[in-house]
């Protein structure tokens, strides 16, 4: 791409038109000099959108809320940009739940845009990956970005933490291992939601997740967050409406909070440190993988031999990256 | 650590001491120059174990389907060593399930050892020291370490993708989003397995999975893995014991298969190339987090002002590690 054409790509996204959008996307995903050159500029226009993190095990009825949601903030004007963090399919690589259950609705709402993005596609960089796609919806002008990812691996995890306001959503009556999975994800929440409030077994969910939080506060540990947040549980329910409005609400008194008491520069600058050291991690992963057919595969050679063994190995191979032979580790 | 007393660790472990095997794993998950020293050494001597990487969606039954394999795998006189990999507490840091629930039956058996990592506790580097730990196992002597982890998350997927044998376990009548999820994971598959078939809606899932390996088969990307090996789907049971024998039969085939076509070295060979990458990133990621207070905080002021932005800053700061100011990228 010649600079005229990124100089236009920019323009068309900082005009928020969908086609140039998608463009910037999909190319903000690789890893080529354009991506660079774009997603600098892009960066530098970014900082303004309030960036939500969806999270929850399987079956906690994620989607569903962030269409719940999605709906409500239109109705209040505002545009949403959705970043929905997908498993793979093992055939196309791509995402399977993707666009083709989120759309419903939004199909004709130039104010809602849905990029699906498939867990395994990105090589690693999935996180610096869907970070760098919510720069694109913030430059773009979108009011709000809701991050929908599984709770469960550390990638995820992380790409949920790097927004301003964490959603972690419990829904009743789930199984033993689901509900320790469940476990892992509770400690990142700035807000609960309980999902399918419409069933029976639902306030038992809301009760143990307030009895955790009251624990918490005496540990000084939980139920209430940095700067005097009290941690709502808020029971919701897709079917009956029940409670997406308060949700979506307590969502904007979160970013009002983070605004007055200066909470909010103090994680943006939590989330940049963080997006660093992931993108350096995935330029020296690119690094790593422009190395197999040379370095790499000798080393490996004398590691099948056990010649070498594969921490040195990979010193070695850190080494051979930076352009330096000695033992400098 | 003194040399003599990393030797006489090394001792331990090669004899297949408990306790030293246990230190020496504690000291694997580390990454302090003992245990680069430590796992150098024992590198070399590992490489005998049949590794059988086991995965699944939660809820699938994968832990009580372990201790099921575990049982006829004693009968045959082999000895066991398990890496369980498990959601983490958010209060210990430490893993939830753990050994409580799999010990059950073996805590009098010498031939059977558990070591359970929380997903969360290992700083990104899961896969590098989870494959550390197999490795310990391996020069300790066990004749087989089955590896567990739930298959979501990339990491996940790694670390099972890391052994000779992958089993894929699959339960009937699980959600859509759970379903999707397994989706993602059942490529990697060298044996199917469906458990909890006591229960009468099982036969579809075991029907659903054969048909996919048939239509993959004329395709010609599933069905039969490399080399020949024809994948099956083996209806098991932990309730009534159906299939569990017939299971770990096939896991022997499989190594067999694997030794007599020649591909266990091209498998051998693909999981040390895993681990030189894994572990490569695992020592820049160290590298990183030391920059934190230095070249790092003053790039992140600068991201913050948007003076500079995320993909230059990271650049800068692999160059600050690399110890050169051009630009190398």
């Amino acid at each position: 791409m010649s600079a005229d054409s990124v100089a236009e790509l920019i323009e068309g996204v900082l005009a928020g038109t969908p086609r140039a959008v998608a463009r910037a996307m999909s190319i903000a995903e690789g890893r080529s000099t354009q991506a660079t050159e774009l997603m600098s500029e892009i960066h530098r226009h970014a900082g303004k959108a309030h960036v939500v993190g969806i999270t929850g095990v399987p079956g906690s009825g994620k989607s569903t809320l962030v269409a719940a949601m999605t709906r409500i903030l239109r109705q209040q004007g505002k545009t949403v940009g959705i970043v929905a963090i997908d498993p793979s399919s093992p055939f196309s690589g791509g995402a399977i739940l993707g666009d083709r259950v989120r759309m419903t609705g939004f199909a004709d709402d130039e104010g809602v845009f849905i990029r699906s993005m498939a867990t395994r596609g990105a090589l690693g960089g999935l996180a610096r990956a869907s970070l760098d796609i919510v720069d694109v919806f913030d430059a773009a002008g979108f009011d709000v970005v809701l991050v929908e990812t599984v709770g469960v691996g550390q990638d995820e995890v992380d790409i949920v933490q790097a927004a301003h306001s964490v959603l972690v959503v419990s829904a009743p009556g789930l199984g033993d291992e689901i509900q320790a999975i469940k476990a892992g994800v509770l400690e990142i929440a700035d807000i609960h939601v309980v999902s399918k409030c419409d069933r029976s077994d639902a306030q038992k969910t809301v009760n143990e997740l307030t009895a955790m939080l009251g624990l918490g506060r005496q540990g000084g540990r939980q139920g209430t967050g940095e700067a005097g947040w009290a941690i709502p549980v808020i029971p919701t329910s897709a079917e009956t409406g029940l409670g997406v409005e308060e949700l979506v609400a307590t969502i904007n008194n979160h970013y009002a909070h983070l605004e007055q008491t200066g909470e909010m520069e103090q994680r943006q600058r939590q989330i940049l440190e963080m997006r660093i050291i992931k993108t350096a991690e995935d330029m020296l992963r690119e690094k790593l993988l422009r190395e197999r057919d040379g370095r790499l595969q000798e080393l490996l050679e004398r590691a099948f031999n056990r010649d070498t063994d594969v921490r040195t190995a990979a010193s070695d191979l850190l080494d051979a990256i930076n352009g330096n032979s000695s033992d400098d580790k």
